[in-house]
């Protein structure tokens, strides 16, 4: 038995009912059944209905499920993309979708700023030729996060066909967005949806498929089973195309009942008080402090500290008391520990994880 | 409680002890690990050598996850294939792959023969110029399938640089291939292997890796995430590029611990045995014939039958014992049933199907 509370920041703590929700999947035998079944299509109309409820999300979105957030980033490029990309970047992942338009032989152009920081938006400017602006609303291997007031002002910066992508992979559904004010939204659910991995939840609007179809109808390979049109045509009868995770769309809607019986609202405040009460102690703290300098730029979900104690030691010293962070990202693996602050940890776990790295100095 | 004995071709039965693997993997909360951890390197390697130990897997080979066999259609055109690929069509999955390369903008030539035929080896030419001869030893759609002898022959019909891939999904662990005579073998796990879906294997030799590197320095575009270089990068170190479905590959090294100690030896004789049984009583029936004409081209785990009772008609009359054969497939949905004959499936369930199938006539 493993008693251990992970805050780690994706694959991290299973939202609390996910073992009993797993246990009732076995004894239904969800894993047997057939993806073209009509059993399949309520599930998958369950967990769509739940997310558009929880997100508030406006009917001219299409929800599409995929294998992983790593794959949207090629899909998005491969789909919405003929020539140029702009990218936000500001650490590993939004870097990674950057690097991901320049491998499919896109002319991706990057406005980059330290890792760790975050963007001044006002002095940003997005070529008239972008035709996807990837902003990172969460960058998980920083903490640094956009504020939605922020993402908001794109649309006023960006040309008028240019599709805005937004990165919230470990922080939705924290993020109230105006979705009329984005094109695309997507996110994984092993971090702030608490599931195990191997699931990607494409949002997109019906510009996103506009453009995918008017580049397929040029000549233009968008790729093979995944391409948007592709995925709708599926979606549309709460189908996949290919055989999905079916037990992680089935998890995913039980989840999201959850969710969604606390309510939207309830989890944001929880997810803020508790993040309130993790930045006054790394700011209180001798070993801990807040890794992002400019506190509106703090994600509220993945929260970063440069640490004088090697994250290795604060996990040893953790680990007695059946806890465990993250470290910090790439090169500042030691340097850094991170805490995910996601719906499935409880206020008392996150009490408990800071009483015991107040232990540390 | 669902008490259901599933005898679709894939979502199809769990192999019987998965319910309790993924009870100790809730236990042991395999679903927060990091997929960077040592932890998770312990897992995919087991998997893999589990893997390596039953189908007797040369060295010479790569075990890669991927997300589904689907994906793996995708991924081998991008990889390995330039201009021209050829493809054995038979059916419907068949027929899917030789689309996907059309999709993905290469020349792909077919070899088709009528639905639910095999082929007649020795009449094939393969055109010099194919890079990539996909073969299908198990159609999942139609229930034929070439014998291994049959793809032992290609070789020698192509030219020195092709690579030869051969569809498994439905099959493997059942034919023991010469895996000097191909390039490279895929399969999902829903089918043969008895888990949830959600993960496709790929088993790729260094020929397949050669090409693809030598695609890439040449200015080709191979993908992003999941280029073969990439994907070897990863497993060489035991771990993957993105955020896998961890719990799937646990599952797989769990089951695949339980099929070594069970011995493939055991399991192909078994599922010979039980091959033997369905065919024997559907020629014997007066509803069901075996869909496949020439007794050598009859699949041993995808068996499909012409039924005088509508599909879903026989599965009505299935219900009522707990029992449920696949529909045809496609426009064959009412006209034909399909029974698979997995490594789950017991002798006793084999026995209980058919006597409940015979009392349809």
């Amino acid at each position: 038995m493993n008693n251990k509370i992970y805050f780690t920041p994706g694959p991290s703590e299973l939202y609390p009912t996910v073992p009993q929700h797993m246990q009732e999947a076995m004894a239904q035998k969800i894993g047997s059944i057939s993806h073209r079944s009509k059993q399949f299509q309520e599930i998958y109309a369950r967990a769509e209905s739940g997310l558009r409820e929880l997100l508030q999300l406006p009917d001219e979105y299409e929800v599409l499920f995929v294998s992983s957030a790593t794959e949207i980033w090629e899909r998005a490029i491969q789909n919405n993309v003929r020539r140029e990309s702009f990218h936000l970047v500001n650490g590993s992942f939004s870097k990674r979708f950057y690097e991901t338009a320049k491998e499919l032989g896109r002319e991706a152009q990057q406005h980059e700023v330290p890792f760790g920081q975050g963007f001044d938006v006002e002095s940003i400017h997005v070529p008239e030729t972008a035709e996807l602006v990837a902003l990172i609303q969460n960058e998980t291997s920083s903490g640094a996060c956009m504020p939605v007031e922020g993402i908001n002002r794109f649309r006023e910066k960006v040309s008028a066909d240019a599709l805005i992508y937004v990165d919230t992979v470990s922080s939705l559904p924290y993020p109230a967005f105006d979705y009329a004010k984005v094109d695309s939204v997507y996110f994984s659910v092993q971090k702030c949806f608490g599931l195990p991995a191997g699931l990607g939840v494409w949002l997109v609007n019906d510009r996103c498929m506009a453009k995918a179809r008017e580049m397929q109808e040029g000549g233009l390979s968008i790729g093979s089973y995944h391409t948007l049109p592709a995925l709708l045509e599926k979606a549309l009868v709460s189908q996949t195309v290919e055989t999905p995770n079916v037990l992680n769309i089935y998890l995913l809607g039980k989840v999201l009942e959850d969710m969604n019986h606390k309510g939207v609202e309830a989890i944001r405040q929880e997810t803020e008080a508790k993040a309130a009460q993790i930045y006054t102690f790394l700011e209180q703290s001798n070993s801990f402090s807040p890794a992002v300098q400019k506190p509106e730029h703090r994600s509220k979900t993945t929260i970063v500290a440069n640490s004088t104690v090697p994250a290795s030691e604060v996990n040893k010293h953790l680990a007695t008391y059946d806890l465990q962070v993250g470290s910090g990202y790439g090169k500042y693996k030691e340097a850094q520990i991170r805490i995910a602050n996601f719906p499935a940890h409880s206020p008392e776990q996150v009490e408990k994880l800071l009483e015991k790295l107040g232990e540390l100095g």
